[in-house]
C-alpha cells in the first residue's frame, strides 16, 4: 500500500467517525460552527493571501493563462465572500431529521420518512479556492463529513482555508475529523480516495469534463456529477418576439462561459423571417460568432455574418460566445432536436400557447425545463436553495441545482406498540 | 461485436424509443394496458403451465432442491396472484407529471419540481418467474422502459408470460418495444446489458450476493440493489418484555428466510435475566437455534441449548431459524454493536422510554428504523407503497422498499414570463 493510500484510507475512516457524531449535532451546534469557522477566515485573511500568493506565483512561473490565474486570484473580496457564504449557509434551515409524510397503516403502527446525511462526500476539485469553503459549508450543514482534494494549482490556498475552517469547525465545538484535507500533491491520492467505497458514500467532481470522466471510470463509489450543458432555447411559432429577443440576448451573452449559457437556438420557420436577423445583429454586435443551418444563413444574407453549422456544432457546448441557430418546423422538430442533442441540463420554450408550453414541460427530459425564462436561471441560489455545490445532470438521487438536500437521503422510521406480522 | 451484444444494443435501443412514448402516456392508458396484459396472462394460463413444465423437468434434471423447484413452479393460484399484481399496480396513483412545491421566485417566475420516469431500466433477475410480471408491471406505471434478464432456470417461464405481458401492452395502445425480454441463454448478454450505459439509466439486481457483486463489479450504470438483510433488535432496559417477546418471535421465525428477518438479538444486561430463559425456550421449541455472547450462554445455563456466537455471527444473514444473542450494558454499547455490524437494513428497539426511542430513530442509519414493532414490517406493501420492486440498501436516490417513486425522479420545471438575469 502507498503513503497515498494509507493517508486517504486513514482520512476516509477519521471522516467516517466525524460524520457519525456530526450526523447527530443539533442545527444550533452546526450553526454557532459555521459562524465560528466564517470568523476564523476573516481572522486569517493576511495568511489566506500570502498563501494565495505563493500559487499565483508559481501560476506565473509555469505559463497558465490570464483568465486561469485570475480564477486562482484571492482578493479581499473574495475572502469576504467566502466568510458571508459560511454564514447563508448557516441561516438555511437544517435539512437533517426532518420527519415527512408519517401517518398510520391500518393496524395502527405510524410509518415516515426521516431526512439523513449521506455520511462521507469525497469532493475532488479544480475550480476556485473559494469551492473548498463552499463545499464544506453545505457538508457540514448537511450533517456529513467531508473529504476534500483540491487542484495542486491552488494547492497553498486550499490548504490555508481548509486549515482556517477546521480550526473554526473544533473551536465551534463539533468533531475536527469530520473534515479531512488531502494535504498531499501525490496524484496517487485521487485514486485511493475513489477506491474507498468502504468509508466514503459518495463523490462529487467539480471540474472540466476530463476530471468528471476519470472519476466515472475509476470509482464504484456513487458519483453526483454535472457533464455537459449544451442547453436549447425554442422559439415557437406563436411567440412574444421581443420577450424572446432578451431570453436569447440574456441566455447566451449574459455569462456565456457558464454551464447554463445557452448553445443552441431553435426557431419556428414562421417567426424566422421576423426574428433572425434582428438578433443575430444585436449578438454580432456584442461579439457573438454566430453558426446556422442553411436555412438560417439564408435568412442572414447581409443582416449578420454567419458559418455554416456543422453536426458537431449540435453537440458542443461552446462556454464562449458562440452560438449555434437552426431553423424548424415546428415544435414536433425541435423536440426531437433536443431528444438527440441536448446534455439535459436546461432547456427552455417561448411561447404564447398555454398546449405547447404544457407539452414541451413534460416532454423534455432535462434538470430544468423553462417556459418563458432564461435559462440562467438554473442555479441553485435562482431557485432558492440558498447555496449549491454543483449542477448535476444526473437521473438518479439529485437533477439541478445539488443544495442541502441533494446532500441528504430519507430512511423509513416506524412508531409502534407492539405490532407483529401475521 | 458478439451476437449478445449486438442484440442487446439493439433491444436497449428501442427501449429507449418505447420509453420516450410511455413516460408521456396517460395514467389512462397505462392502466388500461395494465389491465388487458393482467387479461392475457389468465387467457394464456394453460401455455404459461406447459412452459413451465418445461423448466421444471429440466430442474429435477438438473438435480436442483427442493425448495428451489418449488420457488419455480407456476401454479393456478400463482398466475391469478401475478394477474391480480398488475391491477393492484393499474390502481395506484400514477407517479408521472406530479408538480411539487411550485413556488414564486422574488421576480415572479413559479419554479417548482416535476417527477419524471427514469428512462430504461435494466432488471436482472434470479427468483421466481412472478418478477417477470411483477417488476414490468411497475416499470410501465412509472412510464419506465424496461429490459429484463431472467435466470436460465425460469427461461421458458419467463418467456412465456414476458410474451403474454407484451402482447398486452400493444393490445392496450403503448409501445411494444417500452418492454424487452433477453430471449438468449447466451450468458454474454447480461454482460451487454451493463455495458449498454447509453441506452440504460439503471440496473436493478434482484437475487443472490453472487449476482449483485456481479453486477456492481461490472457496470459503470447506476445500480439500485439490496445487499444483506443483517437486522437486529434491542430490547431497552425499560421494554414491555411481553411485547418484546413477540416481537423477537415474529421478527425471527414468522418467515426466516427473508431480508427483513431478524439475525441478532441485543438486550439489556438488566433485563437479560428475566427475558432471555423465556424467550430461548420459546424459539428451541419452535426449531431456532441459538447462538449467545458468553453472558448470554451464562443466562440460558439449563434453559435452552446455545452456542458460542463467534464474531461472524454478529456479520452474518443467516437467512435461516438461527439467531445471534448479545447482552449489552446499554444503548451506547448497543448503538455501537448495529453500527459495526449492520447492513443498514432494518433496526428495532423495543422500550418504553420516550427519549431513548427518538436517539434510537435518530442515530441508527439504516433503511428503516423501528420502535416496538416487527422488523418483518419493512415492506412496500406494509409500507403502502402498493408494490415494491425489493428493498434497497443503498443511500443515494431511494432507501428501503422501492416503489413507484423510486423508479422516478424529479426535474425542475420554470414558469416565466419573460424574466431574465441581471
Amino acid at each position: 500500500m502507498s503513503d497515498a493510500t494509507a493517508l486517504v484510507e486513514r482520512m476516509a475512516r477519521e471522516a467516517r467517525q466525524g460524520a457519525r457524531l456530526l450526523g447527530q449535532a443539533h442545527g444550533e451546534a452546526k450553526n454557532r460552527a459555521l459562524g465560528i469557522m466564517a470568523d476564523t477566515l476573516l481572522a486569517r485573511r493576511e495568511t489566506l493571501k500570502t498563501e494565495n500568493a505563493r500559487d499565483l506565483a508559481a501560476a506565473e512561473q509555469n505559463g497558465l493563462g490570464a483568465a486561469l490565474i485570475d480564477r486562482l486570484r484571492l482578493t479581499d473580496r473574495g475572502i469576504d465572500d467566502m466568510a458571508e457564504g459560511l454564514r447563508q449557509v448557516a441561516a438555511l434551515p437544517d435539512p437533517v431529521g426532518e420527519v415527512t409524510g408519517l401517518a398510520p397503516r391500518p393496524n395502527g403502527m405510524l410509518v415516515g420518512r426521516m431526512r439523513m446525511p449521506l455520511g462521507v462526500i469525497g469532493i475532488i476539485y479544480e475550480s476556485r479556492p473559494n469551492v473548498t469553503a463552499d463545499a464544506t459549508a453545505l457538508c457540514i450543514k448537511s450533517g456529513n463529513g467531508v473529504i476534500l482534494r483540491g487542484g495542486s494549482e491552488a494547492w497553498h490556498s486550499n490548504r490555508a482555508i481548509a486549515a482556517a475552517l477546521a480550526q473554526g469547525l473544533e473551536a465551534g465545538g463539533l468533531p475536527r475529523q469530520a473534515m479531512q484535507f488531502i494535504d498531499t500533491t501525490d496524484r496517487a491520492a485521487v485514486g485511493a480516495l475513489l477506491r474507498c467505497d468502504r468509508f466514503v458514500d459518495v463523490i462529487i467532481p467539480r471540474g472540466g469534463k476530463g476530471l468528471i470522466t476519470r472519476v466515472m471510470a475509476e470509482t464504484r463509489i456513487p458519483v453526483i456529477k454535472h457533464l455537459d450543458g449544451n442547453c436549447h432555447l425554442y422559439i415557437d411559432r406563436e411567440a412574444d418576439l421581443a420577450m424572446a429577443d432578451e431570453l436569447v440576448f440574456n441566455g447566451k451573452m449574459q455569462r456565456p462561459g457558464v454551464c447554463n449559457a445557452l448553445e443552441t437556438l431553435l426557431i419556428h420557420a414562421r417567426v424566422a423571417p421576423a426574428f433572425l436577423p434582428e438578433i443575430a445583429q444585436r449578438l454580432s454586435s456584442a461579439g457573438c460568432e454566430l453558426r446556422g443551418c442553411p436555412r438560417t444563413r439564408e435568412l442572414l444574407k447581409g443582416a449578420a455574418p454567419v458559418t455554416e453549422a456543422t453536426v458537431e456544432d449540435w453537440d458542443t457546448e461552446y462556454l464562449a460566445p458562440i452560438l449555434a441557430i437552426r431553423v424548424v418546423d415546428g415544435l414536433d422538430q425541435a423536440l426531437e432536436h433536443i431528444e438527440a442533442h441536448s446534455s439535459r441540463h436546461t432547456e427552455v420554450i417561448v411561447t404564447r400557447d398555454h398546449r405547447r408550453a404544457m407539452r414541451f414541460l413534460r416532454e423534455v427530459d432535462s434538470a430544468a425545463v423553462m417556459v418563458n425564462a432564461s435559462s440562467r436561471f438554473n442555479d441553485g441560489f435562482q431557485f432558492g436553495l440558498g447555496a449549491e455545490m454543483g449542477i448535476s445532470t444526473d437521473k438518479l438521487h439529485v437533477r439541478g441545482p445539488v443544495g442541502l438536500e441533494g446532500l441528504t437521503s430519507q430512511k423509513w422510521v416506524v412508531l409502534g406498540d407492539g405490532q407483529i406480522r401475521r
